[in-house]
């Protein structure tokens, strides 16, 4: 395989099946942890290592070992391997899904952007989902009449934060999520909930739904609900780990085990909440949103860019949802028809954002 | 369709179903409460009427009424209807069973007694089983490798009542089930755990597998997982009714709206509990009955005579658990190689429990 993003925790998790299920890894590429890649690069001893900045590429301990976009796309059509892991975080995780499609790879998606973004350009023959939500909605569909899907979330470092300090937390508090540890970015979009619109918009490019919705379970062992018209509701739960979405993913089927079971009677309960525009500002937009995939790429860009001046100190936390719900009102004509546009309106937006 | 047991509570929800989907009723078996036999028998005007006792035969409003349990064989018999619906209580219940499947009927089972007492003759081919647990599992069901089943209790009209004076509770406390009304048997089952270990019998046979357990979830909303190999647990969940199970097992398959989804920002939350063996004695013997389903009959026939001594006043609730462990420890060796076998152990265990 191609791992993109190999020392975040989805790149080392998937790792862990590599290493579960002896798959060959072609292709490392990795931001800035390069001590960590440097341990992975003498586990798996990949051909070839990208990475982000120049000035790093003397610190890696291999031979051929490249930097930059460009180089990442280069990778992805040397290889002969026929899976790419897409672990990358942000818009700049959309070229090398589409180069990966231009090239007629498998792609195991864990880049949520890609759809959000460019979801309408985006042939999903060889695409498969590395996220517990979708996963747990595929592993429910059945041959029975499908209603409404509903995916849960975790609510986020501030789940239970009193409402009216919310604009003065700290980036460290910020970055304290309740249930498990990820990158930043993703972290500070899920304290907003604009994570799971994220995965809201995937759901429906994926299944091709518009009924869905999401509530929150505090516990993180809940995934997905399928609701059929029937009025049954099945649910997937598992232990939270993107193992084995990843394993799936890549393996294409497993029977073996790969996480441990979840023991209900040592849970003791389980807890659902709503999701509140209060405490979630983003969430008044859901309904638009659904009905309207194209502002994607907008809710995106806005949202990277205040994210980041939220983690540089230059925001407050409540100002990223404010920045983002600004940009969707000005932007909510936006209509691309290539995937050019898609570039185009994502700098447009960056720039009315300040970034 | 031929509904035996049209009175109690799955029989009323069979003609809810019945009258949802216009389905024809050629003959009605009730037991004693006329008043409602009467009001089925105008609504659903059937061919043929059964009921229980001699002397209410007067009091139907129908021209063609027999009584007794070799009337309804003979109704059986003689209907031209495919479909069977079985919803009588206790060991009175097989025979029927028996008679439906000789004359290649399709049953709508819902008597627990017939594959729990005689599981190894019973020809599954043409069963559906009605009840939430084993229609969850069924509902669950994919090509996927699965580990183990798992259904839950409500734990029953004494779940949170103190241990010590469980002995001295009275009759009416023990029919007051915490989350629904059923008949009096299946009331007192359910707060010794026996229901549930019944339950666990027939989906031994129903599923083919022994790796089963049961666990308590308070509201009844989540009926059934499975545990796959893989790690995850798939659950179903839907309100607690019984016309779910009983449009599949009649219908085949089913599209339109059964029941209302369940609402789990309404629920906000879920309370899973261990089966303590202090609580619920029977439990103790869980394992070697799952090992060694021929003491099925057994357990049912001391049973029966227990409960029956309980809602008697001649025991007290404790008494009934004591009873049916005596008896499984008396008969243990118990090998039936022939349905006639089942009935004479059935006596042979009747007088020993001092029936």
């Amino acid at each position: 395989m191609i791992l993109l993003g190999s020392t975040g925790s989805i790149g080392v998790n998937t790792l862990n099946i590599a290493r579960k299920f002896n798959l060959k890894v072609e292709v490392l590429v990795a931001g800035r942890n390069i001590e960590l890649l440097n341990q992975q690069i003498k586990e798996f001893k990949p051909k070839k290592v990208v990475i982000d900045r120049e000035q790093d590429v003397s610190l890696v301990n291999h031979n051929n070992v490249s930097f930059g976009e460009t180089a990442i796309l280069q990778a992805i059509e040397q290889s002969k391997t026929s899976t790419v892991v897409n672990a990358l975080v942000g818009f700049l995780g959309l070229k090398p899904t589409l180069k990966a499609i231009e090239c007629g790879k498998n792609i195991a998606l864990a880049n949520k952007e890609s759809l959000v973004v460019a979801g309408k350009f985006i042939d999903q023959t060889k695409l498969k989902p590395i996220d517990s939500e979708h996963f747990g909605l595929w592993y429910l569909l059945q041959n029975k009449k499908i209603d409404s899907m509903l995916i849960t979330a975790s609510g986020g470092s501030f789940r239970d934060y009193p409402l009216e300090k919310l604009q003065n937390v700290s980036i460290k508090e910020a970055l304290a999520h309740p249930n498990w540890s990820m990158g930043n970015k993703i972290t500070i979009d899920s304290a907003t909930m604009t994570n799971k619109m994220f995965e809201l918009m995937e759901a429906a490019w994926l299944f091709d739904i518009r009924k869905l919705d999401a509530i929150i379970e505090t516990k993180s062992l809940i995934h997905a609900f399928i609701n059929f018209t029937d009025g049954s509701t099945t649910a997937h739960i598992a232990n939270a780990s993107m193992q084995l979405p990843i394993a799936y993913a890549i393996l294409g089927a497993c029977d073996e085990q790969i996480l441990k079971p979840v023991d209900l009677v040592e849970v003791a309960n389980l807890e659902f909440k709503k999701i509140e525009t209060s405490r979630y500002p983003i969430w008044e937009i859901k309904d638009e949103i659904l009905n309207n995939l194209d502002l994607g790429v907008v809710l995106n860009a806005a949202n990277e860019v205040a994210v980041a001046k939220f983690l540089n100190s230059e925001i407050g936390f409540l100002d990223v949802s404010k920045i983002t719900l600004n940009a969707i009102n000005k932007f909510n004509n936006v209509k691309p028809t290539s995937i050019e546009e898609i570039f185009e309106i994502d700098k447009e937006v960056r720039n009315y954002c300040g970034a």
